[in-house]
Order: structure tokens, then C-alpha cells, then sequence
């Protein structure tokens, strides 16, 4: 990636893979923005969450897929994309922003977890890259993303514009259809997918198992992301990729782990032995 | 899974694979405490983060590999054992405890997000199970896990005796070699991997990548779960599956969306149109 101007450098990745409509319509409203590299999947990796690939190597190729765009495919996961993309096209000088999607399904509540296209994006702000996640409450392959274009290139003219708080990223979501009622800013949702595996058999007579399942909302608060969307608003949430409970701590700090007669552990956690000694 | 006596139920999984070291060691301590079931990946996946399998069917499958132990191969993700343990063994009546692991490596601070073990873990705990990952800062896979056990089996008593706080986690990590100074509760450590992706050529002068790279802590805070694994103490961070970075909002808050002049936007954030008009 060479910048040729002042417009901001943008790596645009995705997990529905390279040939998307969804990374199509996030391309094109990035070419309004800045000067574009698409690195993404060369097949479908809905459900990947932060996966990477560590026991087998990595395709990484050049294509032609949309006239005058640079792109990449690439045969590991959305994190792969986002790591080779910055390693290799970016050269360790970071793009300006980061955007994944936009996703062909929402990424809402708990689905921050296992989305690939989520992770990607939280990839990018590990990277201190400002970084965005978009996602569309249709899973159909040829989703309408047209209704989704103008509070996109605006989300990201104010990441760029102001930043993010350190250690964020944004996940954006947005309802079906064009009636939005405009942005609101979010909590996740308490919600969770109740699982169902559904057990057929092969021509073997060997079961296998598909998941499904249905997804239940516990949360009644009206700050939720699965609240906003169900209002028809665009919903932002901020994520940070710190996972510590901190409020946790002190009620952990209250154990005493000195349990087991045997057990050789010397009074309450973080008490300190001098150097050396073996408390094992 | 039959209760057959007043002992705590208990899962254990791992992304090392069922034939790891490390599961088998942690399934002889929870045999200690209660009545275990196993549910494990059939190859290794670490590296798998929060992976489920969506885009293709599961197998799983009953097996004997020690003797006495009901165990379960599955050919998904750690997350997909999780599930599928929940689902289809425990049958909706959930386990006291879910352990994952014992790692065959570190998974502390950044890499809580790469993780399969961790993740299945997480897993546990958005199924309201009181859930632990154990790590040990050892990749060998005939690892030495005999020093962790007696630290594992007390973990676990507490947790089944005070439960934990609403929507966290624990992950535990172990130094290697038996000269521990005790457990010490921790917050995530801000450091990261600085990748580099070897390139090699093929046999069809084909270009491929491994992934490989250096783990850099930027974090100079002595409570960090880094820090104390340093300091040869077992680590122990509660984690949580709320990403929202809610100290964000009220930033994000003060944002005005209604930026261009062609978009449509009508005001601050979060004010709402009356239903049924098209701001789109």
C-alpha cells in the first residue's frame, strides 16, 4: 500500500468471504472515503470469532476482482486477513481505519463472540487501529446494503475525524429496510442463543449434527443494542477487547485459597514466599 | 449424564484434542471432586478462539479412551464441545462446573481472545455455568501438569463453594516447574503479539505463509496476570463476556451524526423519529 494523497489509508476486511455483496457495498463507500485495500477470506467464515490459524500455513494472493481496487484473499480467518494485512500490504505503518462487513447477518448482543467479522475489527483496535465492525439483519446473499451506505461513511468520518477511546472499537448494526429512525448508542445485550442440534443420519447410518438454535433476549433495558434494533435504529455499541471483570477482583481477593490441609498453599492469595522457596 | 450421588457434576474440554496430556490431567483431579464428563475436539485446535460450526455438520461420538470415564469426541470447535456437552449430555440440566484446558501454553493477557481453551470456558460461563480455563506456560506435549494439580483442585473447591460473580469467568494460568509462590488475582496484562509471517515457496513456486511472532507486554503494572506469572505465582484474572466498553458511551454519546449535509441524519444521536418515517 503506497498513499498517493492526504485521504486516509482504509483495510477493509470481512468474513463472508472476498466475493461478498456485503464487502462490495463497505468497498464502495470507502473509495468516497479514502485509498482502499480489501483483504479478505477466500471462502465464507461466518462463526470463525477470533479464530487464527496456527497449524497449517496461509494462502495469501493478489486478485483482480473489481477494476482499479487493490485486494487480497486470503485462506485463514478474518484475524488472519486483518494481521496480513497490516503485516504485509500495510508494512507495520498502520491504515488510518479499519472496517469489517459489512456482514451478511446481524452481529448483536452475544454474537460479538463468535462473529468473525467482529473479531476482525477488535484484530484492528489490538492493533491501535481505529476499527469498526457493520452488519445488516439479512443473511441473504443478495441482501439490500443500499439503506446502510450514508450512516456507514458517516460512522466513519467521525471515527476518523475524533478518534476512539483507547482500547475500543465500534460494532454497528443495523435493522432490515430503509426505515431507520437514526443512531443510537448501546450496551450489549444480556441475550444468548438456546442451542438445538439437530441429528441426522448419513448414507453410513453414522449421526452428525447440525447447530441451530434460537436466539433469546434476557435484557428489558432500552439501551441495549437488540432493543435499538427492534426500534429501527442503527445501533453502535463500543467494545474493548480487555476482558478482565474488574469488579471481580475484590470479591476474588476475599477467597482464601489455603483450603486443603495438604494442599501447601500459605495464607490468602497474593501473600508473597521469599524467592526461591518451593511452596509446591 | 446421571447424577449418581450428592457429587458435583462436572465438564471438562480443552482445544489440545481428547488425547492431549493436559485433559487427562485435569480430569484426574475432577475425578477427585465429582462425577466427569468429557467432551473434547478430535484434533487440535488451538488457535480456534470463539469458533462454532455453522457452514457444516458436527460428529460426535461416545469413546473409551480411559477406562471408567464417560467421554466424548466431537469434530467441531472447543465451543461446539461445550454446546454439544450441555445439549446433548448434560440435556439441559446443566453441569456444577465447566473446567477447560489443561493448556499446553500460556494463555494470558490478549491471547484470552485467541484461545480455544479460554473460550470454551467463556462458553460455559454464558451458559450460567461457574466455568475455568487452566494454562500452563509449557507447549510440549508431554508437559510436566503434576505442580498445577493441587492449585487446580483448590481453585475449584471455591468456586463450587462461593460460585461466581454474575457473568465472569476465571482464567488461570501456571508458570512451569514447581517453584510457585501462590495464586495471585490479576486484570489482563496490555500486551500483544508482534507478528511476522514467514514466507516459503512451495513445490509449485507457489508462495505460503506461517504465522509466527513475538509476545510483546507493554504493560508495566504489577497486577497484571503477566507480571505475577513472571513472578512465578499462578495467575488468576476473572473474565467477562460483556465487551461493551462502557466508560465509551458517553462519549460517543456527545457525537452529532448529522454531519452531511446529504444524509439524512436528523440530530443528535439517539433522538427518535416518529415511527413510520423514512429518514433513509
Amino acid at each position: 500500500m503506497t498513499k498517493h494523497n492526504s485521504k486516509p489509508n482504509i483495510l477493509v476486511v470481512n468474513d463472508d468471504g472476498i466475493t461478498a455483496t456485503g464487502i462490495k457495498n463497505l468497498m464502495e463507500v470507502m473509495q468516497e472515503i479514502g485509498n482502499v485495500v480489501v483483504v479478505a477470506p477466500d471462502s465464507p467464515q461466518s462463526g470463525m470469532g477470533h479464530a487464527i490459524t496456527i497449524g497449517k500455513p496461509i494462502r495469501f494472493d493478489k486478485i483482480d476482482l473489481y477494476p482499479g481496487v487493490e485486494m487480497y484473499k486470503c485462506s485463514g480467518t478474518p484475524v488472519d486477513c486483518v494481521k496480513l494485512g497490516v503485516n504485509k500490504i500495510f508494512k507495520g505503518k498502520k491504515p488510518d481505519l479499519c472496517v469489517s462487513g459489512i456482514n451478511h447477518g446481524l452481529n448483536d448482543s452475544i454474537n460479538v463472540l463468535y462473529s468473525g467479522t467482529m473479531s476482525a475489527a477488535v484484530e484492528g483496535a489490538i492493533e491501535k487501529i481505529p476499527s469498526i465492525g457493520f452488519s445488516l439483519d439479512d443473511f441473504a446473499a443478495d441482501a439490500d446494503f443500499s439503506h446502510t451506505k450514508k450512516y456507514i461513511k458517516e460512522i466513519c468520518l467521525q471515527v476518523l475525524e475524533n478518534g476512539l477511546p483507547a482500547g475500543t472499537l465500534l460494532n454497528v448494526n443495523f435493522p432490515k429496510g430503509d426505515k431507520l429512525r437514526g443512531v443510537k448508542i448501546c450496551r450489549q445485550a444480556n441475550a444468548k442463543w438456546m442451542e438445538e442440534f439437530e441429528e441426522r443420519v448419513d448414507p453410513y447410518k453414522r449421526p452428525y449434527y447440525w447447530l441451530t438454535g434460537v436466539f433469546e433476549n434476557f435484557d428489558k433495558g432500552e439501551d441495549t443494542d437488540v432493543w435499538a434494533l427492534e426500534h429501527h435504529y442503527v445501533s453502535v455499541v463500543p467494545v474493548q477487547f480487555d476482558l478482565t471483570a474488574h469488579h471481580a477482583i475484590q470479591t476474588l481477593n476475599g477467597w482464601n485459597f489455603d483450603h486443603q490441609a495438604d494442599s501447601g498453599l500459605k495464607g490468602k492469595n497474593t501473600i508473597s514466599a521469599p524467592d526461591g522457596i518451593n511452596l509446591g
